[in-house]
């Protein structure tokens, strides 16, 4: 497998060039932890991007910006209503519980691990209004979510009414957000509709090592910023997070990675014809492939998961080689 | 100030050029996580400074590092013996309390914000060992201390000693490790004596964003690696930690950045005679200087945080210029 | 609904006399906490009902116990494997979350809320052995179940050989163990089988206020004594916590009044005919009744909880007048 | 020694005969947990003591007690401001860290651990409001103190408006609050000032297993009871814990039962003279005396604590017989 037939993850993809200019020239001294001039940028650039003001905090991992959110709308005795396949309840080696000091996961159903309002009240009606059973405080989505599907801006604003009508925050893992973005070409803001807060993901989308907590109640900010600390993740160079994120603003650059991603995979998706198990609709390729076929592909250097006893998981990323992409293609339309 | 001038902290100081490089050739496609080459290659690198098998783990801070590898000495019923002014207890925000789930800093005392034996047992010897009180588990020492003071080989000895006695762990707070065998002259394994664990410093030292959870008992790895994960702090793209790392062990880069900390320390500890609050040993000087002194530093464009009422603390990194520590040792010498 | 007529529960069922007898005769000054007589009685007491070394550490609740034991044998990092229906996971409030410090619950499947070695690993097997995904460090089972089931010897021998294989704790919450090894007629011993733990209740059983933690592993005294203490268990006048159990244990008090719950559910059971929900094993009769059956009873003075939209739950206690079991079953009979 | 020459602890004293009465009273079925009739009195009973709308919760011990308050007042990155020798600090096992998920707890000195708003100003006021030092969010002071000094209302007061000033909540943890009253013969509601919590301590004075969580602020109470059940302290017979603070409540039993406790102590320490080490205003008697002198008294049948190496503690309780006390008394003038 050379690297441009590596379909694994978009976890691990490269850094782009931008991101690399943006690390170098905040290489000069300026104030420790997030005092410097680009961490007290990013509100001002993110409110810009989401159209109200947000106030957001870095953090290097999407776990630790999913559970830093997470804290602002869950108390330890309460619980958050996630799907069962989230990568908080299924990914996040239990960070959830660690950060929320033991609030539980309650887990819903739906298609394509997305939730719908009726999912969630299958989960939460049962739950008795009493103290022997843990009550929830926050509903948990993914957009694009676990299976590379996205919420339509109706469907999140549906998600931020039921949230509202029972009393819940509502957070968005948005680790590709920006692909759920760049699917839907809406703006920002429809994409995560009513939401309180966002992860908002850049690893797999260019950066290094830099994700955004957007809280769009930014009165938020203060609890988060001491949870951070607490928690070891406020790092003494924190420019060098900061200057990721603005790269990743600066004109937009994390839509256009977004779009490269997911045209490549909408190229690969364009083969699968019934073989796929989900829509393709952010930058994930989900395929029915014997395991005959997976070994046929990987023979011609693909890389890729497999995906139970019979599918496998196509990722690309920013940097996706279109001409990769349509190899994979070929190759799976010649299965 | 002019940045040549700031003696702030060795916190926000610049990245090696070396680090820029080995960053650069880490951004290639490779496993995502800790499973990459440089990674892997940690262990290895590491045993060999030490000259004895360890374990290594990357983490992006050192608040992550100390509160990681404390977890594998101390159980959430249990203490962490500390110096009242040591950095975990006094500038983690509480990082301690999160991460060992609610175990306890038993705080002690001693000059230079140094520990011994017997500073020890005066605040163990009154702990009655009954369920009432909470009951040591460990020790944590920092190697240079908060106060620029070093252990000796014999002192840090003594303490693993004292710790094996009474049944607890050694833990080693190194955010300026590197500093204190720059000082010693003696071997890495000499510095940190028979301790269990080490927080190895490299961010203050030229690095950007990793340090490194050295584990003597390497079988603790395991327990690490969870709980690193459960606290959000396994990176995706490890490989740029785990090449950070690399990079400052390559040809004692480490050793030689802190060398040129020290011995820019000590020029300006030579100009200050008498008005030194600890001997310095290590790249920070505690200096007796009035308010009005202060303003007359500060007019000649030198940074530095106050400390106290009466006196400034001067920080150097291993990019102080030379000259610039001979024109703050001037203007002192010339107070 | 007269007092005798109610079938809600066994928790709120009253204070034996014997265990009267034995408080008032505690009420004499001893050494606080669990340094009195009784309390340092209790280990040879229980040890004696087992035929091996036990070590017993009272708790004044079922969720205390069970949590107070799990915290032997669980990491805050790892997950206890439970039913679905288990009352850990459903009833106790999250208190595993908080014991356990945000450790996981995993659920399984089972009839009548008992698990199989089968069903235990349809739950671990998918579970990959990475810092991703928690791993299980524990099984928890409850004898007799929350449906009223009971492990016979050779089940319970199974679940440990299950537990061993795969290097995982057992624990056995017996807020009815008692109900259990009545039906069984099997040693105690035999029907806790090769568990590490039990949460032997007394208080649905004739106490008032005390539940046994139970360590078949007697040093993991130490930190349940510890753990106990530091949730606000750990009870000054002990002693009265451990004169119940010893009134319980004392010529075999617990099995006598499980003996009594138990014919009396049997009574009832005999009249529902193919009504059953599940066999009834201990005191608990879960039985298909309609909307307008359940009112029926009801205006006939009988007290239960309703199960779902068409059935109910009737629990008996050590205190049951037989000749209520009898109405109610006549009652049910007519219906 | 005899049982009436014992003044170890008020700790382990017997149950009042009221409170025997009024727990088998209440063994008649009611409404399990909290529902039950007596539970369900407690607000309006408590209320009427301090001539204000309060919600109350009971809890079995002083240590969940104390922590279940401060739940409400504290969160997890905050911290307690306390004395150094409060229980909470010294006596609770680490409870607070387990029950406030990691908060801190700030030292403060004060003579007879008795704490001032000057001595809280010196705690807070070097803690820089910035996410490496944790923040205060609360106070706690102990009515009676530790060493058996009593807050007058001026005092507490006082420290009520330094709490307001500076945002924190204020607890007061009244395991002797009984004792306190009966010295200050103001109301309950003038001891305790204007505090957000406080701990009602009724074992040490003659209940058995019941201290109430008083929340000045009633609104706090659904946060207590679903925090009580979470740590394992929701009492299935709840009844009983409620009728014993009843049975207290009745006709001022607290308030009788703690003049008789303090009157005994009066009675001790006229006797002592210089030796006092804290003036006598509660129940405990705090006096030099050598070791020979211990073992004099000792040889006369008295029981009580060395405390140093050079004094003793002598604790009275409701029940302590004035004769004891009188003989004590001679005992110690003969010295």
């Amino acid at each position: 497998m050379t690297a441009s037939r590596s379909f694994l993850s978009d976890n691990a993809a490269r850094v782009h060039p931008a991101v690399w200019s943006a690390l170098r020239e905040a290489d000069a001294p300026d104030a420790p932890y997030d005092g410097d001039a680009l961490s007290r940028q990013l509100d001002e650039s993110m409110s810009a991007v989401f159209g109200r003001p947000c106030a957001v905090l870095w953090a290097a991992t999407g776990t630790a910006a999913n559970c830093l959110a997470l804290a602002t709308l869950v108390q330890p005795h309460g619980a958050v209503v996630c799907h069962r396949d989230a990568h908080v309840e299924v990914d996040e080696g239990g960070a959830p519980g660690f950060f929320l000091h033991g609030a539980k996961l309650l887990l819903a159903e739906g298609e394509g691990a997305l939730l719908t309002p009726a999912a969630i009240d299958a989960v939460i009606d049962p739950v008795r209004p009493d103290v022997h059973q843990v009550q929830p405080h926050a509903i948990s989505v993914t957009q694009a979510s676990e299976y590379g599907r996205v919420y339509r801006p109706a469907d999140i604003a549906a998600l931020a009414q039921c949230a509202r009508r029972r009393g819940l925050g509502l957070h968005v893992d948005g680790a590709r957000f920006a692909n759920a973005v760049a699917f839907l070409g809406c703006t920002p803001a429809e994409a995560v509709g009513g939401a309180d807060t966002l992860a908002f993901g850049f690893i797999k989308n260019g950066a290094m090592s830099a994700e955004a907590v957007v809280l769009f109640a930014p009165e938020a900010a203060d609890l988060v910023r001491y949870r951070r600390k607490r928690s070891g993740h406020l790092q003494s160079k924190g420019r060098f997070l900061a200057a990721q994120i603005l790269a990743m603003l600066e004109e937009d650059l994390w839509l256009a990675n977004a779009r490269a991603a997911n045209a490549a995979a909408a190229e690969i998706a364009r083969a699968c014809g019934g073989r796929l198990l989900h829509p393709v609709e952010a930058n994930e390729v989900f395929v029915h492939v014997t395991e005959a076929e997976r070994a046929a592909l990987r023979r011609q250097g693909f890389g890729f998961y497999d995906w139970g006893a019979d599918a496998a998981r196509f990722v690309t990323a920013w940097d996706t080689p279109m001409d990769a992409a349509q190899a994979l293609a070929r190759a799976i339309a010649a299965l």
